[in-house]
Order: structure tokens, then C-alpha cells, then sequence
């Protein structure tokens, strides 16, 4: 068996998230479609994070494994060829057969945008809102987050059985040209965690709630606790870390 | 008759263009038809740019009579109560019966924007190019254009009988976080020159035609000597001057 590493970019805007679902468009159906053809063999893709409808990727990495060899450049350029024009594939690598995109994955980052005023052109890329926010409150209830934690609180997926603990690193607010923009880097995120944060630091922007009220929502480890819940067109899946396996493979085609 | 201003965003992906045509979903027709429900009475607008199907405004101007009275604030909150996502009205104010967006403007600027490598998100935002062009070269057949010209060679529309000639204030390449992107003002564009233009410039910046043959194909007067035609997505109408016109409606809503 050969095993295969790519780096990819999507708009999620016309896809319903990552995994496939009957009858639905998904990025993973779109990409194990073109492998399908490729290899003429079923191939399963598994990504290090499994985003949902709308949100988008700027550096998702998948992974999966053939029969068959393909030299990573051919592999990138037959991809690319033959995808959507939503779906780029910007790297392919040969991997050890241990590589699992998901599971492998030291690191997470997202970026969350928000921009101020009226929009059309751009819309599907951000949280356009008319009114600018408290910034310096919304900096103030972040550094809440930082460090381990468990995020029930922040977490839809009350049916999973996963741990909910997740060390956030980095948790930054910073502005943009149109508007502000949320870094948070993680070991592992739970389910809809950072449209759930992104909600709630609106809520403290707007003056609804204290910026220290997130340290008690975040201890409570209740759902019904957080606020609303940030639509999912702001949300980019920036980078995955792989720790020590990043520099064994260095024949990365870019 | 009230005399009403409107500033106008609008992502022009899913538009045929700004102009009324039949069965088609345009800009204009998507406005008129909420002027129409709003005054309750057929409503001709018009507009600085007619902008191409595929092309994007920031700051596109446009006008109309009515014969009933509306603040131009609950104007401006009208529209965009029932505008389609894609246009925004970013201002509206009372302007007087000589007004006119298209024959009064004394200037007007375009952006394009070209952006290097693979790119699936913004892709409706930029001509997404493999290779970087060499802009050295880009920036010096952009000093012939600057001055009074007839840009017959960079006109489509033959059949009109309007004159070609433009006085081009500004024509400067810029690099962006991505890529580079072309700002040009004149006091008028002919149909597609700015794409016309660019479509040139990057036979220059790709090395199949040298800088100063753009001198040469303004020269002809002649449509067929210039270059390919750059795709309609790359471009935005930012801005449009009104001169004098500008200070006496100060009372524009913002």
C-alpha cells in the first residue's frame, strides 16, 4: 500500500461541511469522487478536522492510502485538473503508513472574521455585522480561554463520548481592514466550539453579558449556558500541526 | 418630482451585468423592482457605470425621480430590508433634477485584481493566475496609458457611436498580500477597456509582447491589435467623483 498526505483549500459556501452524506455535496465526496476516478479503486479520505456546512479551508490535510503508487506532484496536478473550482489541492506527499491527518495532529488553527457595516461583495466570508463591537472587552473575556479547559459548555455535540478538554494556546483578537478577526490555535477542538465562542465574545462585545461572565460559563461545563452560536461563513480552518512528523516529510510538493 | 442619490454595493457573480435586460437577473432590475414596490409606480433608474456581467461595484452611483417624498434615511433602511444579499445601498440622499450618476460624474475609478498560485476561497474576487507576472514590466506599459488617448484598440463595442477618447488620471499596479492588484481613474471608460487593458498588460507581465508594443497598439486605433480580454471577476467600479456636485449633498446618509 502507498500512503498519501494532502494539503487543501475549499470554499465551503456551496458544500454541506466535509464528510460524506447521502445525497449531499460534501468536500470528501467531491475529493474520493476524483480519487475514485484516479485510482479506479474506492478510496477513504480521512481529514484532521471535520468542518461543518459553510465553514471554510484554508490548510484542511487529508490523508489515505492505495494500492497504487502516483508520484505526489502527478497526483497534485490529475487533482487539480479535475475538482471543482471550490476545491484546490496546494501540496501531496508520500507518508508513513502511521500518518492519520486526524488522529497524527499535534495543532489546530481557525480564524473566525467578523466585518462591520453593510457587505455584498465578500459576504460569504465573514460575519457581517452593522455594528462595530466593544473590542477591547471582547480581548478581555479571551483570555479566559486560554490554557486547559473542559468546554462542555461550548461543545453542541452533547451525544458524543469524546473528552471535551481541549488546551487552547493561542485565543487573539485583532483587526482587519473590515473588521476584527479571532485566532485560536488547540491540541483538538470539540464540535461547533469555535462558532460557539465566537458567539458568546459577541455577546460580551454587544454588552450583553460581563467579559469575566465567560469564566463562569466555561465552568459550568453546561451548553445551555453559552450564547447564540456565530453562523458558520466567518469560520476558517487555518493550518494543522504535526509536530516531529511535519519535518520527516519534507518531499511535501508545494 | 423628488430626485434621490443612491451608493451602491453589489458582487456582480451572480448578476448579467447592471443593465435591464429581459429575463435575465440584473443589478437594475433587481433595484427597479423594489423602487417599484417601495413607490408603488414604475421607477427608471440610472446608473455611473453599466457594469458587465460578472463585474463587482463598492461604489457604484446611481439616480431616479419619484413623484412622492421619502427621507432619504428610511430610503436607504428600505432597500436594504428587501435587496437581495448581494447589492447593499450604502447611502441615499436628495439630490437636484440636473443630477445625473452617469452624465454629471467627472471621474471615475476601477480596481482589478489578480492573485498568484491555486485559490478556491475569494476566487470569485480575482483572476486566479499559476505564475507571477513580472510587474517591473506591468508598471512601464502602464505609463502609456496615462493621459488622453482613444482606447479604440481597447474597446469592444464597435457599433456605438460614442467617442473612444479617455483621459486616464491614474493607471498603477499595486501589490496586495496575494497578488497585484491595477487601480485606473479616468473622467470616462469605454465598454471593457479596463478589461481589455489588463487582458494586455499581462501579455506584457508574461513576457509575450514587450511593454512599449502597448504604445504602439493604442497607436492603431484598432481593437483587433490589442491582447486577450481579462475575465469579468478581477474587477470592481470603487469609486465614482462628482466634482462640485459632491459638496452640495452633504446631506447624504451614511
Amino acid at each position: 500500500m502507498w500512503h498519501y498526505r494532502l494539503n487543501i483549500e475549499y470554499d465551503g459556501t456551496d458544500f454541506k461541511g466535509w464528510q460524506v452524506q447521502p445525497d449531499q455535496r460534501t468536500v470528501q465526496g467531491e475529493l474520493e469522487a476524483r480519487l475514485h476516478q484516479l485510482f479506479s479503486t474506492a478510496i477513504r479520505t480521512t481529514a484532521a478536522g471535520r468542518t461543518d456546512t459553510g465553514v471554510h479551508a484554508l490548510g484542511q490535510v487529508v490523508n489515505f492510502s492505495v494500492d497504487r503508487e502516483s508520484k505526489p506532484e502527478e497526483l497534485k496536478k490529475s487533482l487539480n485538473g479535475t475538482l471543482p473550482p471550490d476545491v484546490v489541492v496546494h501540496a501531496a506527499s508520500e507518508v508513513d503508513a502511521e500518518f492519520n491527518a486526524r488522529f497524527s495532529a499535534t495543532g489546530r488553527t481557525y480564524r473566525y472574521d467578523i466585518e462591520y457595516g453593510h457587505r455584498a461583495v465578500g459576504r460569504a466570508y465573514a460575519w457581517v455585522r452593522q455594528n462595530p463591537l466593544m473590542l477591547d472587552d471582547m480581548r478581555h473575556a479571551a483570555t479566559h480561554i486560554t490554557g486547559e479547559h473542559d468546554f462542555t459548555s461550548f461543545c453542541v455535540a452533547a451525544h458524543e463520548r469524546e473528552s471535551r478538554v481541549c488546551d487552547i494556546r493561542k485565543c487573539d483578537w485583532s483587526t482587519t481592514g473590515e473588521g476584527i478577526r479571532l485566532t485560536i490555535s488547540a491540541n483538538r477542538f470539540v464540535r461547533s466550539m469555535v462558532r460557539s465562542l465566537v458567539g458568546t465574545f459577541v455577546d460580551v462585545g454587544r454588552g450583553f453579558i460581563e467579559a469575566d461572565t465567560v469564566r463562569d460559563i466555561l465552568s459550568k461545563q453546561d451548553r445551555s449556558a453559552a450564547g447564540t452560536t456565530a453562523p458558520p461563513h466567518g469560520l476558517f480552518l487555518v493550518q494543522v500541526d504535526y509536530g516531529d512528523i511535519e519535518q520527516r516529510n519534507a518531499e511535501t510538493v508545494t
